[in-house]
Order: C-alpha cells, then structure tokens, then sequence
C-alpha cells in the first residue's frame, strides 16, 4: 500500500483540530481547577492524527471488538483524549467541563466506566503491556484488521515495565501494534533522565526490535507518513518517537519546567486567545474513519464455561492442589476455546503445561517479567475476547501488585492461580514462599480469592473463577494434600464447608491448603484427649462465609483456632476476625508463620513456625478454658 | 594501567578452580537433594576469575566497607557462590554438604543470614538496583575504590526491574559498578527469548549506556581481559556478556532442556569423575587479592540521630503531614550527613524536595522506576553505609512490593514514606490513591507502620524511623490535618495517645490521618446527643498499642469504632480485630473505602465512602445498643 500525501486542507484541518482539543484540554482543567493541561498540549497533533485521519473506529459502539484499540498510558492526558472522543461526536463538547467533577464519569485519570476506555491507567508504564495482550488477541485469535495504538510518556519510560512489553510485542512479531513515545522532555519534577535525547530513544528501541521512526510530534504530515509506514511494517511492532514541547503553544509555559499538572489559572485566557489565533478554521469538524471491511474480530461467547469431564479422584489420595489445576485448566480449556493461559517461564511448577500440552496455540510464554504478563492477560481479555488463568509463583505476583491493583480499577475479569504458597515449599526457602499473597489479593476490591484443600475443590475452583466478573486468585500448593471431597461435591463461592463435626464439639478449627489437613490431624489427637473439634474448610478467603463461620462457632462456644500457612497480616485469619468483628463472645487463636522463614524439609518448617498439628492441639488446650 | 595477560600457570590454576566449584556444587546439591547445580556450572570460570583473580576482600571481616561488593542475582546459583567463599578460605569445603538443612545458614538461596551475604536474592531481577545503590554510594560518599559486581542470568533479564537499574547505572556514569550476565541459553521450562543472541544483548546493552563486552564466559583469559577494561573504564559501566553454557562440562546434560533445578542423582558420580580427569592439579590452593592500598571507606555513624531542631507548630494549625515530613527529613538529614533520599520524581508532592534543597547531593533522583527506587534505597543502606528514607505515593509502593518483600530478608533498615493516601486525595482518582498501602507493609516481617495524624507526631515519626532496625513505612497524607500535640509531647513506637477521654465513655473511637479528625469531630458532635466517645490515636499501627486498646476498650463497654482511608483488608481495622482476638466480650465497627473510589472534592469523597464524621456517628449509634 503506497503513501499518499495528505492534502493541503487535511494537513490545516488536523493542525486546527489540535489546537481545539488544546483548548478543550485547557477549559476542561480550568473548570475543574486542577489536572494536566500541559501535558495534553505536548500531544494535539499526535491524536488529531489518531482520531481524525488513523484509527478506524465504531462511533456507535466504541468498544466495537473489530474496531481500533488505543490505550493511553499517560493517563495524566485524559482532558485530551475525551476531548478527541467528544470531537468525534461520541459525547457533547459542553460535558468536557465536568471533568474531574464527582457525578462525572471523566475523571482525572481515565477508566473503563467510560464506555470508550478498555483499561484504568495512571499509574505509569502499564499501557504497553495491555496493549500488546491486545494486538496478541487480534493477531493470533482474533486474526482481524483491528490495530492498538498506546501512547506513553517519556517519563514513564523509564518504568522496567514498558521494556518488559516491548521485548515481549518484538518477540511476538506484533506488527499490529503501534506505540507512540510523548518525548516532551519534562517530568513532575524535573526533566527527564533523557530529555530530548532521540537517538538514544531510537537505539533503545531498534535494539528491543522496533521500527523505530523518529518524528517531529508536531508535525502533521511526519505524523501521517509515521503511521502509514507503521501500518505496512509485518513481523515488527513499530515505535513512533515523538519529539514535542510540554505545553506546546502555551506562550510564557511551553517547554518550562514547574508547569506540570497545573490548571493554567491565570494564564488560560491568554492561552486560549493565542491558540485561536492559529486556528484557520474555526468551525472545523472532522470524522474518525469507519471501520475497516476486511476481517473482522469474530464472535465469542465466553459465558458457561465448565470442566469438560468432572473430577476424577478417590478419597484419600494425596495429590498436590497445583498439579489439579492443571489438570481442570485443561478442562476448561476443552470446553471453550477462549481459555488461555499465560505464564512467566514457571509452567513446569505451576502445571500451567497441562494446557499448552493440550493446545499449544492457547498459551503465551511470558518469559520471566510478572507485570508484562499481568499486564499482558488484562489486555488480552479486554472486550471480553478471553478468559485468561495466569499463573506464577504466588509470591512472584507481588511483583505486579500495581498492575492488579489497576486491574480493578479496569474492571478486568483476569484469573490469577499461584502456587508455591507457604513455608511449606521447603528448602527453596523464603524468596520462593507466598507468604502476603492473600493479604495481597484480599485488598483488591470486588476480588475473589479461592483456597482450595483439596483435587476436587480445586478442580470447582477454577471452573468457577473461568466464569466469575473480578479479580480472581487461587492459592495452590506444592506438597500432597489428602482428597476430601467426592467427585459430585458442590461447591459455590463463599460457601464453606463442615468437614467434621460432633454434637459435642467445643472448639471450631478453621484451616485451608496444608493447614486444613494439619486441623483434621488435630482434630484427631484432640479426640483421645477428650476434647472434640469441629473443622471449617472455607474454601473462599473472600468472600468468606460468615454466616457459616459465625452459626458454627457459637456451637462451638465462641471458640476458634484459625490456622494458615501465610503472614498474620491480611489472611485467612484476619478475614475470620472480620467477620466475627461485631459479634460478642468469640475468642480467636490464630496461628500463622510468625517470622521469616528459612531453607528446611517442608514438614520440619511447618512445625517449626507453628502451624503444624502439635501447635494447634496446643492452642485448643489453651484456647478451650476461656 | 596496561593489561598483562595472566601467566599460562595462573590460567590453569584458574580452570582447575572453575571445576573444583562445578564439583562442589554437584555435591552439595546431592547432598541436600534438590538446588540448580547446571546454573552453577554455567557460571564456574566466572565465579573462578572474579574470586582468584579480579575481586579484593578482607577474608576476615567479608562486609568490611572498603572490600568489593558481589550481589548474586541469580540467586538460585547459590551453591557455587558458597563453593568460592569455602575454596577462599572462609568455612570449610565440608559445610558445603549442609546446603538447604534446617541447621544451616546456607539456604536454597542466599540470604544475610550468612555474614558474607549483603542482600537476599532468588526472586529474579533485584540484583542489579541492589548492586547500583552500592556503587553510588562508594562513588558519590564514600569515595572509595571498592568495586561493586553483579551476576545476572540471562533469564531474569527479562525483568524490566534489570532496565530500570541499567539506565540509572549509566546515567549517574557508575564506573565502579561491572554487571556479568551469564547467557547460558536456557530457562527454567524452555530456552530463554534471546537464547544466544550476543548481538542483541550488545546491541541493548549499549543503548542502554554500558560498556558493553561479549566474552565465551568459558575462557578464563578472556573473562580476565573484558575484568581489566571495566576496571580501567571511566564515567560508564561495563557489563560484561558471557556466552555460557547451562551444565557445562555434564557430560549429556550440558547445554540441554529439562535439567534447570535439579539435582544430577544417578549421573553424579559419572559428571564427577569426567570434571575430575579435567583438573590438571588436584590440589590446586588460590587465595583472593587482599583490599586495595587506595581508598578507604571512611568510618561512619549513623546511630541517635535526632531532629536538629524540635517540631515547631501551634495547636490547631492545619499542616499537611507530608509536608511535616519533608521539613523532619531536612532537620534530620542536618543532623546526621549519612541521611539520604531518594524518590521517583514525585518529590514535589512528597516534599521530599525539602532535603534536596539543603543538600542536594544526598539526594537521589530515580525518576519513575519505583523497582529501582527501592533497590538502590536497600543496596546504598548495605555495611552501615547510610540511612535512606524512600518516598513517592504510597500506592506506587505497591509497584515494588516484591522489592520490599526481598528487603524483609535482606535485613534492610530502609524507611519508606508513602504520600497521597486514600480517597481524601481528592480528584486525581484511584490510580493515585494509596487504599492498600498498609495491608503490604503490615505483611512484612518485622516492619514498623507509622501513620501519624499530625505534624508533630509525623517529625517525631521520621525521627524514631531513622533509629529502628527493620523496614519502617510512615503514611502521610495530602490534606491538611489539625496539629494535636505539642511540641514537646514525646512518641514511642507501639505507644497510641489517648486523645480525648471522660469517665463515661460508652464507646472507643480509633482513627489515623483524616479519620483521626472525622473521629474528633464525630465525638464532639454524640456529646450533643448525650453519647461520650473516647478517640485513641494509635501512631503507629504496626505494632499497635494493643495493651492500651484493651484497656480502654473494655473502659468504654468494649464497643470500639475503628475508622481509616483504607481498603477493610490488611489494616488499621485488622489491626485492631487482631489485637482484640483473644479477648472476648468486645464488638467492633470498622468503617473502611468499600470500593473503587472516583475522581471528586476530598470532603465529598470521605462522605461518600462512608469515612466521615456522619458515618462514624451513625456507626456508634448502632453499637452502643450492642
């Protein structure tokens, strides 16, 4: 496809449309007094280009599958983007001055409650991760015309992450991704590291396997020729390095340093004067392109996904939880051919291989980079193209804690499964223990975390989360626990489960993963001794089943032994003290690994932290005079 | 200096040694039954040359400040890395057969448990920020000629964490710092991306502003050589690229998928004895350089440190905490000269600024890289060296919560204060709003949180931080709050302050930051309904006061309020139930942000979530009937 020369008048038409969106962006963060005028100024030309001459777009259906993606990472320059979606008659100009305003949906930093944004951003360096889960959807499953456009700052550039998913768009030959880098040299605080150094930022980027072009940001017609050249680039991701000025056109700001995030107060109306003046037509009005009639995005229903086959386990097995996951992520996967799996070169202990043994063209190697592959999943899951199981080390998701914690501001759907929880790995030691994951993913809001004990609930775990809205974690583990459960059992989210009871019991254990088998053998010995313990497995962390927990303690005269292979902070036991906060006369033992941990035989570690069966025969003995 | 070429004896000698570590690495993992010995093997020369030929260490006090630093990112290669301490003299060559057993402080991977270790490595890509933030220091503050050298594998440098780090090394022109990646070609479930692509580690490396030299990481001469010119660089890094093989010299293993973290087992014996025909000289016996003549690490105190000057407000000021912080940071900063801080160019919100301004040179830009923020922070700490305080917002912690989590087991004393907590930041919107900060710094073992609700108390805050072992985390917050205390009140950590109190307190009120405020408020407001409400401050919420919340909660009929700018999971809420678990007869109500907040007015946002005086006035009126 040859480049055509945009004409005279669509070369004026779009240098007049950015200084309309600059003037939006401008009366925008007056009304509102505070946001980021400056920083959208440095990027008028580039989506006036976007809207009005590059992206195909479905004015009718903004999250249209087929239709154009583009993510702004620089969330900062929302004022800017919604008033691109507002010019291209999507919403009233006028609504651009409730920006920020509490009954309005324009908030400071964008997020999906607006119908024509995919993911949250604002927290720096996120966007070309899901924008590259994006372009690895449309080119591989999808296999549709649609391309993802990410515009990132050259401040944030500097965020680890970014590289991480520039790496993996090259690897991956995603030529339908393009990424434009705002260089406009100024950060918050300071300049940035690189200023305007565009050589660097080329050979950065040609070394991580871009076409990398190098244009003046400003520039319309660099612009236009810029993404055309993007557009017929195959087997490589193109990176279109912007050279632009913060607070272009602003006289008196332009290219200065303390103006960042900065209504323009005083200053806005001669802003505002200046930047008219420039504009040839004021009445300008301009549309986005239609969208393309070659292959569209096909449809996918990703709802009632179940196991293929039911669990298949005896009683009394011993079989690590990890390795049932991939057994039913296999399941699912048979059942609906939207499941993928993404890992972070850790498939052969998570068992994520059980899937890419099973259909190998549904897995997406991550190498080892945790928040391009939570960043990754997020985006492949946009527009609901996918359901997306991740899996890592649990402790190696804090690594991208920020991108889940933005995960549910984007509203995403993703599973997160991790394994390795606890100090019952052994003799890894405490680099390789989940010991905060569940405080971790219990913070996310409208979570829901899943501890499974056994095969079989495991199994119910994971078909329920392919089919749960949120955040979803399963916490699996790397010793042999014993199946509990039969193969029919139900199970249901926030329902726990009795798994031994007598009349007479007079102390409620509460344990999950190891610790509930740890509770069973308590349990056990507490019998001989005359002292009968009934046993909750929660099955969920969160939500928790409170009714259960608390109708069943009473029975147990308010006494309760919470026990987990996890930090004291914001686990299992926490979660029990919530829901029994306000409720009198309950008494809660909690053990929990009160320290860090150290290399040793899984059994001898969890003994020596005080969470084996000995320690909970111990705390029901003291628990049960109170 | 010119390079000589090492004599042919010295490079024999050097070869042999490299076998020697392949041998003791094969049996060590034997021993304990599990380790990665072909990631040892790909690293022997490596590991032979820089103990016996490059590094200079005093064998007696090996964390003397003025000896060389090594940061072994690839932690899992841990075994070879105890092999070479053993063969330099440090423990006997018998020891090694302790690997991974209860007893012994040679874990799975390395930790500061060993006194030869500076930081705890095993979760992948830490290593070089670590190793960055020594080099500054012995650049920038010490002024010392000790060198700092870091191994990276070729898997892990995937991570963005190692790009972040890459870039900050060359912008600051760390000469002093060598980084060696060890390219062995294969990961722990498949080859690696780049697998042995030299070209483009160069290529990356380069742009990224080192010094960049491929060598066959097999070649003692060469390794030798590329060790020489790092040293004789000036005002850039060298990263020396090794071209390795994953086993080598195992004879049907090297070089081949499905033997990463394994130990050999039946092939032992027959690798053993193929090394063994290799070694020239069995008894081959090297020593490393003693510390260099040149500059010496000067003595340093970095204990009592004290405000220069006390707090100096009025009762009833509205003061900002975060701006209470920036002032204590200066005045403590002014007391001792080995205070430092860093932030990611958010130092103008955090008003970290204010130290930067007194002294600019114990200021450390890192620009928007929090991994590396964090990493620099704990590698510039190591030996004693420093006192760094970390700041930017505190949901942006969230991006290195693994970084901090690794900094738990490296025994850092790093302090991090986090601004811009809860939804009273107003209208920037969730991606900014720190709703999950403390549920991560509760979970770390030993941590100390501070969340003052004034400015006298934040100065006081920082003063106690610079003083205590462990990671300490202090919460400040954007509003203003209402200067309680006077300057001459006295804090201690695990100390809360009763701060309003009558003999006929009904119910206990427990807020911190804004809450602490809306708890006043709400108390003076029941008093005009005839209820009396007692409000504890509890200054630090990690460990909390938990004798003084009990004490007072049973005063007040056991009905306690707990109110925070915080998700309900993880913490001051969990705090308090963790605290009250064990105690029967109390009933609490914990008012937290229940979901994803939005962009709005700060007063607006605290009501419509539940947070505000209105809402903690209901929330007793409900109780008390309880």
């Amino acid at each position: 496809m040859a480049y055509h020369k945009p004409e005279a008048k669509t070369v004026q038409d779009l240098k007049d449309m950015a200084h309309k969106l600059r003037i939006h962006s401008i009366n925008a963060t007056e009304a509102s007094k505070s946001g980021h005028p400056t920083s959208c100024s440095s990027l008028a030309e580039i989506m006036s280009v976007l809207f009005f001459q590059q992206m195909r777009l479905n004015m009718k259906h903004p999250r249209d599958p087929s239709s154009d993606r583009l993510v702004l990472s620089k969330g900062h320059a929302g004022p800017i983007l919604y008033a691109a979606w507002a010019e291209a008659g999507l919403f009233p100009i006028e609504e651009l001055k409730n920006l920020r305003k509490i009954d309005s949906d324009l908030e400071g930093h964008p997020t999906p409650r607006l119908n024509f944004i995919d993911v949250g951003t604002g927290s720096l360096g996120q966007g070309v991760a899901m924008g590259a889960g994006m372009a690895y959807v449309g080119k591989n499953y999808d296999k549709a015309d649609y391309r993802t456009y990410v515009i990132v700052g050259d401040g944030e550039s500097a965020e680890g992450s970014i590289w991480e998913s520039l790496h993996f768009a090259s690897h991956y030959e995603l030529d339908n991704l393009c990424v434009i880098f705002d260089v406009n040299r100024l950060g918050q605080s300071e300049p940035t590291s690189l200023q305007h150094r565009m050589d660097v930022y080329r050979e950065r980027l040609e070394a991580f396997g871009f076409n990398a072009l190098v244009v003046d940001g400003h520039d319309v017609e660099e612009l236009c020729k810029a993404f055309h050249c993007a557009s017929v680039t195959k087997n490589k991701p193109t990176a279109i390095i912007a050279k632009t000025l913060k607070g272009k056109d602003f006289p008196d700001i332009e290219d200065l340093d303390n103006w960042h995030g900065k209504a323009l107060g005083a200053k806005a109306a001669c802003v505002i004067k200046s930047l008219q003046s420039q504009i040839v037509n004021p009445n300008v009005k301009l549309t986005p392109k239609k969208m393309c009639k070659g292959s569209l995005a096909p449809e996918v229903d990703i709802t009632n996904i179940k196991l293929c086959a039911p669990p298949n386990y005896k009683l009394g097995d011993k079989v690590p939880t990890r390795l049932a996951y991939g057994t039913a992520l296999a399941k699912v996967a048979a059942d609906n051919d939207r499941v993928i799996a993404l890992d972070g070169d850790t498939k052969n202990s998570t068992y994520s291989d059980r899937l890419r043994n099973a259909y190998p063209e549904r897995y997406i190697e991550c190498f080892i980079a945790e928040q391009n592959l939570v960043g990754v999943a997020i985006g492949a899951t946009c527009r609901r193209r996918t359901v997306a199981f991740v899996s890592t080390f649990a402790t190696f998701f804090t690594r991208a804690f920020d991108q889940i914690r933005m995960g549910a501001i984007s509203q995403t759907n993703v599973n997160f499964v991790g394994s390795h929880c606890g100090c019952s790995i052994g003799e890894d030691g405490p680099s390789q223990m989940g010991l905060e994951d569940i405080a971790m993913f219990r913070s996310i809001p409208g979570s829901t975390v899943f501890y499974p004990s056994d095969a079989v609930s495991t199994e119910r775990a994971v078909e329920l989360a392919a089919n749960t809205k949120g955040i979803c974690f399963i916490r699996t583990s790397r010793p042999e626990t014993c199946v509990i459960y039969n193969n029919d059992d139900t199970f249901a989210i926030g329902r726990g489960r009795v798994v031994r009871q007598k009349p007479s019991d007079e102390v409620l254990l509460i344990g999950a993963g190891i610790t509930l088998d740890e509770c069973i053998s308590a349990a056990e010995q507490l019998e001989k001794e005359c002292i009968t313990a009934r046993v909750i497995d929660p099955f969920t962390v969160k939500p928790l089943d409170v009714e259960l927990i608390v109708e069943q303690g009473k029975q147990c005269g308010g006494r309760v032994v919470v026990v987990e292979d996890h930090y004291q902070q914001g686990g299992l036991g926490e979660a029990v003290l919530s829901a029994l906060a306000e409720h009198r006369n309950f008494v809660v033992k909690h053990l929990f690994v009160p320290t860090v941990p150290r290399s040793g035989p899984p059994a001898v570690l969890v003994d020596m932290y005080g969470i084996s069966a000995r320690h909970i025969v111990a705390a029901v003995n003291a628990i049960i005079k109170k």
